[in-house]
Order: C-alpha cells, then structure tokens, then sequence
C-alpha cells in the first residue's frame, strides 16, 4: 500500500470509475464521490448506455470481491458545500465501505465532477443552467474546501483541448508569454470554446486560477481531447481472474483488520465478513461489470466510439458537414497514465500547471475512414454520411496544439492503431443487441 | 417620448436607479427589476447605508409623482430563469406601474444584476458560492432569454477594469492582436483578477462571448472602474422642483391616456389616477428619497465615497500597505453618460464591444490625499492611516490602460477636482448622524 489517499469527484462516470480501479489496484486508498448525474441524465433524455452498469456501491463490493481491495463509495451532490466539505473536515457518510471510519484528507483530489457533454448543454436554456451551476458550484466550493481544511492537497483537473478553441496560431500548454508595445507580461493563452459546455471549462480555469494564486494551492489541469476506448487493465482483471484468486485471503485479511477498528457502520465486523464471504463468489462471477458507462449517442458519446456503434449496426457514420474538424484525442489507458502521473509529480504550491492531454490529432474524416477500414476488415458495410453540421464551428481551419508535458512526466503514448479499433470493436460487438438506433443522432443545434 | 425601451436588471442598485431615472427623464420607456438583493445583504451584514432608501415601489410612485414619468418595477430574482424569461415573454408581473400592460421586448437591456462586491465574494464559502451563482446564473439566463426571443436586443452590460488585474504591459480595450510563431490572431486580452468578485464578471465575459458568436447577439461590455458621487442630475430635481411642476398636468395625462388600454392591475383607471392625485403632494414631498443607495462600508462602500465619510466622521482614511494601488476612476454621473452613449450606438450583431469605462486614474495615495485636503479645507481633521492590507494585490505596479473608445463616442468627462469632491461632502454632512464607525472597516482578508 502506498498509503496515499486519492479522492476521485464524479467517480461514476466513463473516466471516474476507471480511474478508481487503477488507483486501487495500484495500493491507493481511493474514495469516489457521484451523484449519479450521467445515469440520469441518460434515463431522463432516453439515450440508453451500451449495457446497463451496476451502481457504485455494487460495483465496489464487487471490486472489493475480485481483489480484495476497498472503494469507499459516497453518494452526494458537490455543488453543495457541506457535501464537499464534509469530505475534507470529515463530516461523511459512505454509501458503502469495509472500514467506515473517515480516511483522512486526501493527498490527491482527482476533479471529474462536471456535466461533460457540449450538445447537453445546449439542449435548452434548461440544460445550459444545469450545466453552468453544476460546473462552477463543483469547482469553487472544492478550491473553497482547499483553503479552508487542506492547502497542500494536489487537484488534477480535467480540462478540455475546446477551451482553445481552433485560434490561428498554434496553441502552447496553457500559457503564453505576450509581447505588446515593448513591454511583456506571461498570461494564460486566450481562450474561447465552441460550446457552452466548454466555456464552463474556461470558466473553471479562470476560478482555479484566482484560487492557486491567492492561497498557494496546487493545481494540474489537463487540456484533455477526447477520448476513446472501454477496456482498462482493471476491468480486463475479470477475465484473468484466476491470478487474481490469491488477493481473496488477503481481501477477508484487510477487512478484518479495519473493521477491528470498531467502525464498520452499521454492523457488526463478524457480520460484515460474513456478507463479503457469502457473496464472494457471486461477486466474482459479475466482476465483467466492472466496465465503465460506455454511451453511443450524439449527447454523451465520444466519436470514435460513437462511430465503431454506428458502424456495427450498419448506421451511417455521422460526419458533421465537410469533416475538416481537427482535434486531439486519446485512449482511455492513457487518460489513466497522464493523471497517475500528474499524481505522481504534483504542482507546487501557487501553480496552476498546465498539460495538453492528447497524443495524436485527427480530422472527423480521418476517424471515418479509420472506422470504415476496420469494420470493413470485420465484415461490416460501413457507409459514411456527411450531414448538416448542427453546430456552428470551423470546418477546415489551422490547429498545431503542443502535448509535450505529459511525455516528459512519463507518459508513454498508445496510438489508434487499427487494433487498438478492432479491440474496441469486439467489446461493443458483444453487446450488439442493446444498441439502440434510434438515440444514435437527434441533431441538436448549437444555433 | 423616444418610445425606445430600456429593461434595467438590478434596477435598485447603486447604478441601478440612477440609470432608470436618467432614461426616464430623457422619455425613455423604462423597467426595473430588482430581488432586493443589496438592502438584504446590507441588512445581513449589518452595514449600514448612509440613509433609509424606499423601496423600488416607492421611489417609483415618488418618481411619477415629480415628473409624471412611469418606471415600470418588477420584484424577482432573475437567477430563476423563469423570471428572466418572462421579461421577454410577457409572463410578467408588475408590483408596481401606471399601465400594468407588458411593454414588450426591450431595445436595450442594462446588465447590472449581480453581486457587486469584492470583499463580500470574500467573507467566506457561502458568499463565494452566492457570487459565482447570483452572477453567472443571471448572465446565462440573459444570454438565453436573448437567443430565444430577442436576438437584436443590445445588451450593456457592466464589467469591471478589476478583469484586468495589473499586467505588466498596456491594457487595451479588451481586445488584443497576438503574433505567435510567425502567425496571428486576434483574441480577448487575457484576464486574470484579484479577488472573487472580480474573476466572476471575467467569467461573464467568457460566457456572453461564446453567446455572441453562437447566436450574433450585440454586447457592448463596459469595463468600469470604482465610480464615486452621490447625486446626478434627476435626484437634483427635487431641489428644483418648481422648474418641473409644470410636468404634472402632463403626468395626470399621461397616467390617463395609459389607463385608458384598459390596464391598470387590480385599480380602476378612476381609482389609479384619484390614488395618484391624492398623495401627488405628499410624494413630491418626498422627492429627495430619490437619492440613491449609499454605503460607506468596506463591502459596498467604494473608495472614495469611504474617504469622504471618514473624513466627516473623524475616522483616519483606510489606505491598504504602500498605498500604490493604481486604478481608474469615475464619477456616478459619467456612468450615466457612458451607458447612454453605448445605448445610443449599440454593437453590431455577432459583435462584444469592449469600452474601459473609466476618466483617470489614480492610486489609493493620491486619492487619501485629495479627500484630506478638500476635508481639510471644509474645517475636518483628516488623518491618514496606512493599514496592513487585507488583501493580497500587487501595492506598486505598472498601470497603463487605454480609455479612449467611450470618449470616441460622445462621452465628455467630468473629473475628481476638489469642487467635485466638495460638492459629496456636502450630502455626506446632511446625514453625518447616521453614520455609523463600527461598519467602516472589519477587514475581510483575502487569504
């Protein structure tokens, strides 16, 4: 056990709950915090996800059946601020844990907690509140908490490549230094998004930014692409299961010596490894449900998974007028490996580091054509269909963003290979039979 | 009557009110709306203002009664967007007005409805979190009541020179041309603030340019600096009431002609014009209530209205460390000139038009040294005291902005001379029993 306590804000959704169990399985004491939003806002706008995914207390018992190994799951809204506080003075309640007993303030907050879909939020003026308070009550009342109880702790935010928008010069990592009548000045690079999703994204950074500089707090931020891809080395751990079979002594160990503690919240320590044993080997067979939330629709999907759906179910790939759009992306396992690093080598105090968190750039016609290629290869007639562009963007315009930081931290990069395709297409291809074609495209307009 | 319509959100503020007589004077057809949310924060706070100010109601019935001009006054907290909406919309409710009928949509809306206050954003997490909410909500919710219905309405709106911070090289007028490996770009001046409040309106100008480029809306931004002042030219006309008693056959008709659609709430016309012509005297009577709001405390106070109650009062002026605080400064009626000249050549569809709204500027300094000197010259003993700084902020630094663009378009400046800040100490006399020494200062720190 490295003994470092890391508390994942929104540890339920496609990035959170991967992040939980890599941070786990790496011998961090990990926290989540939801409130569920994505799955219901998946359920109130009816766009189904690729299989239904257990709740996080089920998914952590589960984890904690596979491996032995403790989630403390808490369930709350972080736009209020006693619900964020509450997790650094103590004042908390977990929806499920082995050892109850608060674990102290975290080394480490890993902030995901934000509506992270541009077409949400603009759906309607609705959607666009939800997703104005929803992201900056989050984000202020956590630097608010860091002030308050835990100047030290290091924040790894997740950001967004959109901040920049698509600027006709090349985009450095977060800052520039701007020469003006002969005097110079270093400032944050200027940015402007295309959705009111990523405005909420600059936003943040203007928030976290007036907070590392008043209290000397430490923050990563991390200009993130898209990204791509459902399996990570942790919910492969299923199928491999049997190495893993030798963590069981040690998982019943570890929950007997914390709950020896006297604090296993409602029940007794007996009782409580009685539930574990009874239900262990349950547990295990369902450990296949560890994946993340996987979304194929327009609102929550990302495009290339988005595309390898809509190519196994013979839907036209959904090119948004002339395809020309160029942006950064990355795999999911290196969306984990650029915040275990980030981990790793934290900022210093009073620094907003800032990473572009991409490892190739691509145009929408250049993930059509790879998608096309590889179902092609799989036996799929892939058709791609240029449509009207519901939002309002550059079609072909300049982009030369810098991602160097990262690598130079340790990351080592995983490209989109037509493997690395064909290994999400056989994922998906199991759950064919859930895929809905009717929540794939709705067109909502950006005008 | 020009019949042009202005909507005036947070209509009984220290602006507010000034800029909704001023309209009205000039046959502008004028609404309010306001939540109280200044008198309930100086209530909550217990921070006292110079003198009791009647309500929005109130003032309105006492404006009508001098003039026989109508502000239409609408009570409701425009975070709701409902509310907001219902201004467009005609789902409206006046609590007070001659011609209860809905006025239609707005050729110009004047955005003051936010939390104005540094210090306050300060105090501690539950205010941070109602500035970043009360502010950003409000926008937002303009911003999409605009989309939805009234694309060409202009907005003015005001922001703050505080966006700026003090950078090291000239500040423009919000925008600025970037040469960045052999290519250029035009961009908003990057932005980084100094407390709270001040990151919130940076925040505003992300999210009202995303909305202007989404959906070619016209903003003008008016980057202001503190406004000092007491009286403008409409809470004078008390004084000089016989000059406008000749408005009040006028008023009669005007109240008549209105009632005649049929429209008058709840009152007969009859009723309506009897009420009014029944208590005309009384509410003429009561013309010097016209006077705005007031505050000469650390929160709501600006610097210089602070400096003269001081120096009445015997309290030594609060200068913050070395004093070399530099910013730029206008008077209250200037304000008035400013949002007039922008209202009568409002921005171009698509366009946010940036103005720095300030005259001249000076450092906290020049500005203990005016105020004692003029209070010195009236018979005061003013003393200086050179406090340790609550705050954390650059106490000498380059200051090099530009102020032109307002000036460009008609503005004719009004500067801080002594007659200038004679004349403020001679309102401030009339109510020296009132103030209060316990409000001034309790030294809100920034970290």
């Amino acid at each position: 056990m490295s003994g470092k306590h890391i508390l994942i804000l929104g540890g339920d959704g496609y990035l959170g709950w991967p992040t939980a169990m890599y941070f786990s399985n790496r011998g961090y004491e990990v926290t989540v915090v939801d409130n569920y939003f994505r799955r219901n806002a998946c359920a109130e706008l009816d766009v189904g996800m690729l299989y239904p995914v257990p709740t996080l207390v089920e998914r952590a018992k589960i984890w904690h059946g596979l491996t032995g190994k403790e989630i403390k799951v808490v369930i709350g809204d972080l736009t209020d601020p006693e619900v964020m506080r509450g997790l650094f003075e103590g004042r908390v309640a977990y929806a499920w844990a082995v050892d109850k007993s608060f674990t102290g303030k975290p080394d480490t907050v890993m902030h995901y907690a934000e509506q992270p879909s541009a077409p949400y939020s603009l759906i309607n003026y609705r959607y666009a509140n939800i997703t104005v308070q929803n992201n900056l009550l989050v984000t202020n009342n956590l630097m608010w908490a860091l002030r308050d109880f835990s100047r030290d702790t290091h924040v790894v935010h997740i950001g967004t490549m959109g901040e920049y928008g698509t600027p006709n010069i090349d985009i450095p990592e977060g800052w520039i230094e701007i020469e003006h009548n002969g005097r110079k000045d270093r400032f944050l690079f200027p940015r402007q998004a295309s959705s009111l999703y990523h405005t909420t994204k600059i936003m943040d950074t203007d928030l976290m930014w007036f907070a590392v500089r008043m209290w000397d707090l430490r923050v990563t931020d991390l200009m993130q692409g898209p990204v791509y891809g459902i399996e990570t080395e942790e919910s492969k751990m299923a199928d491999g299961g049997g190495q893993k079979a030798e963590d069981r002594g040690q998982r019943t160990e570890v929950g007997g010596q914390k709950t020896e503690d006297g604090n296993a919240g409602g029940q007794e320590p007996s009782a409580m490894n009685q539930e574990l044993s009874a239900n262990s080997q349950q547990l295990r067979a369902r450990s296949h449900e560890l994946r993340t939330i996987f979304n194929y629709d327009e609102i929550f999907g990302t495009i290339v998974n988005r595309f390898i759906v809509q190519a196994i179910v013979g839907y036209p790939l959904t090119v948004y007028g002339k395809g020309g759009q160029t942006r950064g992306y990355l795999n999911i396992n290196d969306t984990l490996q650029c915040v275990h690093m980030a981990e790793k080598t934290p900022a210093e105090k009073g620094e907003l580091r800032i990473f572009n968190q991409i490892m190739e750039t691509f145009s929408a016609n250049d993930l059509a054509e790879k998608v096309k290629r590889v179902g092609k290869a799989l036996g799929y007639d892939v058709k791609i269909d240029h449509i009207e562009n519901p939002r309002k963007e550059a079609e072909e315009h300049y982009y030369n963003p810098t991602y160097q930081g990262l690598i130079d931290i340790g990351v080592e990069p995983h490209y989109l290979t037509d493997d690395v395709l064909k290994g999400v297409f056989k994922v998906v291809e199991k759950y064919r039979y859930n895929i809905r074609q009717d929540v794939i495209f709705r067109g909502i307009r950006w005008t």
